[in-house]
């Protein structure tokens, strides 16, 4: 029916081609970097890269492909919090809040001396510091899921740190973003950091054994999926709060997932489901990251190094800072939770679009921070493959009960 | 993150908050319906209009309602396509035809005639009556498959015409298109019905049995989910193909699924992944043509006066039109034939905003084919379970092989 059509129908049509085009583009580039022995998270964000307005301008972020990105992150991490006891965060909650202050302090500190010492002004250093900050947890814990390590130990200080560590993102944002705009409002600032904490906490400890009880009599629902149906309006739900709050999406769908953790540890049919969805949606989480990259920022061999070492600075503060917050459990491990912690994807460019909108910082930096995000997304996979290459399949640490998981986290080695 | 921020942060944050809206009040209205014995898909539908713009105006249709909405009625029929074997449809084709055939001519006919007899222009009758043309197999596809219904014999009738009607469909819009445009242009519409005709014929005997004979290779891709994978390729890439060639974008997603039929029997998982996408999109589907409704088109009685005529015209040539071309099957299977012709759903409504874009009919007008759109919409399904109570479960017709399609069909029986 779309053939004669004005522009609301024939864009219909054209969107469609560009999804097919997404999907298939980090489908093509997945199988091709298993086969190179590479990780297929990488291959997906290079697919991106490639089809992105770049290389070949097969397609170019919108408002429908950042929305898609945006579901598919909160399904990735909906999805990792069904495989994560509360429980099981709780215990490396020490550790998991020194990395995350570790791998807060550092980059931004160190971003911020760089941007300086390179000549550039106090608002665009404080900027460009902030945009080191937060981690893009989503790509690690992809990683971890496709390997079926989401169990072990590192991975639980990692996704624990990682909430904490946007939480303080916010923080440092809200701090900068109001000293750009020249007044610092102290009673806004702390009334963002109480509501982000309070959130947090109320759900990981209220909501989820509340909904750990609740959550069986989805069963008796008539209209069927019971169980499906309440993760994904939960899942939804929580990640719209966690928005309003101020903290990522993801934030909320992860808890959502821990909260329904138990109650649907035996319905590997919702796994399978949830699953289903998270698969269809994750390659336009990884393309949308892909086809953020701007190659033409490139005009200049100074903007070249100053990509280079604001990578560099982005890589090294997490890997040693983050590292050295879990000193404590061996330098292999403290390598795996740093490497874990450097991609800053999705979070590293939202920042950098505020920084924009706000003109605090020019085209140029924004191509910079861009160019940071997308690269520390591509650089870390290959290396925490190799990181953990040697750590056993750990799910057995759950206990027997977990059968539900356990079939899903089958599942899920397969994924990438 | 999502704190400080300018209009596209925001903006991604409204737009959860619209689409955990719209998935909440579909599973509500679920639920409710189901356990007034009323069809869920009636319950969502009406869920669209208590919240869109006409009553509660919590949310209201935009591109990304719409994308998603669209995304939603492929994997319903993708879904219904794998429960569907090739032979079982060819099997129903000369009674397809007819019913096709009858539930076009009838509909356009009666139409016409009535918008003429209201006194409206020639243009505008026959827009009303292309208008009343095309069938929306979403619906009763989704009642059948809620009823595990989809292999009784005039399942596989209804399946068949509406694809034959939908191709019909396409050449009478052309036609009437370019009569409004002044000209009607014989070559490029000849054009349309041999590209229309020869891509579902292609698909369906040429690329149908080369992709069972190729998809179990799928399975040795290295990324994992290779069944899926081609799954979700097939289904997107062959519904852009049939919108570009101009057919609705569903016979290529509804193709696509039967060419994987017989691949994907004995991948139970497929289905499930399969099925957890399309549980998750569809009632975004049957939301949005709620939300499509406006019920300020109700400022004067003639006008309500016209929305009920139309309807019923609507209502009565599907229904005694297709029924007229089963009614060798017997009265009861015949008026399951014609009541499962019935609703317009999205069909519809792209028509409506066709000839509103080509300023062939005025708002009111539209108003109008959109009230009729909607309402054959929800007074179809009520009927259909009625029709069919005494139809016996028919799953075992389709032979023992059919592990997988049965395992889906068990699925499928508690969606809605």
């Amino acid at each position: 029916m779309n053939y004669f059509i004005g522009a609301a129908i024939g864009e219909e049509t054209r969107v469609l081609l560009t999804l097919f085009i997404m999907l298939a583009a980090a489908k093509f580039m997945a199988e091709l970097f298993e086969r190179l022995r590479q990780p297929a998270v990488a291959g997906e964000i290079m697919a991106g890269i490639l089809i992105g307005p770049s290389l070949l301008n097969l397609a170019a972020p919108t408002e429908i492909t950042s929305i898609l990105a945006e579901i598919g992150v909160i399904f990735l991490l909906f999805n990792v919090g069904l495989e994560t006891r509360p429980a099981a965060i709780f215990k490396v909650g020490k550790s998991a809040a020194i990395v995350a202050v570790l791998g807060v302090v550092l980059p931004f500190g160190a971003g911020w001396l760089l941007m300086i010492a390179w000549g550039s002004t106090t608002v665009e250093s404080l900027f460009v510091g902030t945009a080191l900050v937060a981690t893009s947890v989503g790509i690690t814990a992809r990683v971890l899921s496709a390997m079926g390590l989401l169990d072990a130990p590192t991975a639980r200080i990692i996704l624990g740190a990682a909430v904490i560590d946007d939480i303080l993102g916010l923080l440092v944002l809200a701090v900068v973003s109001s000293m750009a705009a020249g007044t610092v409002n102290y009673v806004e600032i702390l009334t963002t950091a109480a509501l982000a904490i309070g959130f947090t906490i109320f759900i990981a400890v209220v909501a989820a054994p509340v909904v750990t009880r609740v959550a069986p009599r989805a069963d008796r629902l008539r209209s069927g999926h019971g169980m499906f149906i309440l993760g994904l309006i939960l899942c939804l739900g929580l990640s719209v709060a966690a928005a309003f709050i101020g903290v990522a999406a993801i934030i909320g769908s992860f808890l959502a997932g821990m909260a329904l953790a138990e109650a649907s540890e035996d319905h590997p049919n919702m796994h399978r489901q949830i699953n289903g969805v998270t698969e269809f949606l994750v390659p336009f989480f990884l393309v949308n990251i892909g086809m953020q990259l701007r190659l033409d920022v490139f005009r200049s061999s100074s903007v070249v190094v100053l990509c280079v070492l604001v990578t560099l600075v982005a890589v090294a503060t997490k890997l040693f800072g983050c590292g050295l917050g879990a000193i404590n459990l061996g330098i292999r491990r403290a390598a795996q939770v740093g490497m874990g912690m450097v991609p800053r994807g999705e979070v590293g460019i939202i920042v950098a679009q505020i920084g924009l909108s706000l003109a605090v910082i020019g085209p140029e930096l924004y191509g910079v921070v861009l160019f940071m995000a997308v690269a520390t997304t591509l650089i870390a996979p290959p290396f925490l493959k190799i990181l953990y290459a040697t750590e056993p399949a750990a799910q057995a640490e759950i206990g027997p009960a977990d059968a539900g998981g356990i079939v899903a986290s089958e599942d899920l080695c397969n994924i990438g």
